[in-house]
């Protein structure tokens, strides 16, 4: 068993808060991240996947397929996006670090798995500060 | 003559476009910066500037001066902002991370003199990427 | 469940030695770095906890209560300071990074339950070199 | 139980290639890593070891005899080298990072138990992009 | 006046030799860089330009057309290449990064005029410690 | 002409502070940076040479020769040292990062000439937030 890592990056917009509060509740809760008219950030996304090593190739996966799917289903809906009012599978979730992981295994399970291997891990870094990951359980 | 710099950073929202294009015209220049719904990054800012040892501090400046200003007169103004609708020093400018530099060291230029050093250059970098450096004229 | 990570970082003085080696033995064993005039670093302090993500939140825990939580009890305590002589929770301990690790567990493992998470790990990074990673047993 | 890390870096040229496969098939499976005239990257190695702190020096394990290690049984061998022709350890293998951090923790796991601390893992990062972990089984 | 850099990446073999040395002569002068059977590295490439803002577009250049310019007159020839046996502007030339530098200004100057700018500065990094910078006379 | 560069690394202990202040003075001019106990950091030291580069060899500069000079007439005496106490080019001046990387040129000036190039600049940086640069004078 071997695990092979994909740094792919985005830039988005994002807002964290909730309708159902007032401004005031939303600022105490999510303090600058609620600003009503958007911040960002330079994403990085790191897909770990893991499986055995195919004896001809060398490669437990083309990582070129990998890269393939996590643009297709992950980097193309959310880059230069606002990740609260464009990116389909974040509808009906707060855009939290933690929420945006979880979706993002979601996106990407199905689709390692055709390619013969296993999804182990979901990062997404904020900031250099602020990181995320999400083993799928 | 020294040169001593100070990094910082923001995370903003922004946008490319102008107003007197259409739609089609903002993205063919713009490309997907053009989004309307935004997009943002995490910008690092380094401010550097120049000036003589003072003999009895062994300081061009004392660094916490310089952070402070740098805080106050950019970075309060920028962080979890929407460059194009919420930053005063960027009104009536395209948000692009040229103008952003440009407008940065205009804010910075009389503060850094009065904490006795001259201001060198402004880099700001929007991307790992992308930079862009200012030297004032 | 999910993992969040938030870094800190110290700059700090420490030595390697034991009072009781002579001199000859402690440059035997800890090399360089027993330097009875001491020497420092900038440390990189990582602490990852775990747990569900709050579906009103979307937060597995406030990110700001976190780094509150670290800057109070580690960070402020080791932060321009000598660990071998300032520091209350590395008394009567050798200050390597390993003893360090673990003792910043101790300090944190307590608060970060009281935020509602669980502590999963402590890493620090003495240089770009050598890091130490602590899970807690 | 504590996890120490030390990292190296090596420069090899290298080629994803099979002899048995035409030139059409080594391109398609192994696109311009199969250039036949080489390339070659930066690699970055992590070696990962665990154990108990020894109380008497405060360390897993000396790090300057991990980094003796790891520079004589892999480093030294590979850096500058050409990693399909030169490197013994890599002989009959495909040239792979898979296959890479395989054949170190094979050069690298007796050695690491007579330093008196068990292999955790390897990791080999080809480029900030691409990056894999083999944990022996 | 306003300078923007892009970073644009590649991954080469190379070698550093002159044929008429002696295998010794090589060794001695280029150390382990002579190596005959190549090595490699992750390199990295700022290319520096010069201009007014536009005020149109608030741009120096658009960095989508200096991108693909460099991707076309450099990236695409260097990346996953020898550069000594494969690179048309390094045939003749020690495959040294000074003379790198110098080729890839070569390459860019005319280009980058073309768009409206001035070239200002190649920067060439072979390794995290080691980078040339080439400012065109 | 082209410029290269080499960087080389120190951990070392320091404290800003004048004999003819007193604490509380200390405190109020230097910060925490005065404390009494010391406190270290990681330096990054960034040699550029610049000069013409040798037809014969494709170099500016062999690097190895500069990094022995860096490493016999800077590192050695820095790395694991107490800037204030121990380093004999830092004696009778504040152990500031400005006067740091202004004593290291006069280290290095006429060791880089005998190499047959000329000093440029000394960068140090002490934390990835501030950085140095002096071209002597």
């Amino acid at each position: 068993m071997v695990f092979i890592t994909r740094r792919e990056r985005f830039n988005a917009a994002h807002r964290l808060f909730r309708e159902d509060y007032s401004d005031e509740k939303n600022l105490e809760v999510f303090g600058k991240c609620s600003n009503p008219l958007w911040h960002g950030h330079n994403y990085e996304l790191y897909v770990t996947v893991k499986g055995e090593i195919n004896p001809e190739t060398g490669f437990l996966i083309n990582l070129k397929d990998l890269s393939r799917l996590v643009r297709e289903r992950v980097i193309e809906k959310l880059d230069h996006r606002n990740i609260n009012l464009e990116v389909d599978f974040m509808q009906g979730r707060l855009a939290s670090t933690e929420n945006l992981a979880r979706a993002i295994w979601e996106q990407l399970e199905a689709g390692v798995r055709m390619l013969g291997a296993e999804l182990h891990s979901i990062r997404v870094s904020e900031t250099e500060n602020n990181i995320v990951e999400y083993f799928g359980h």
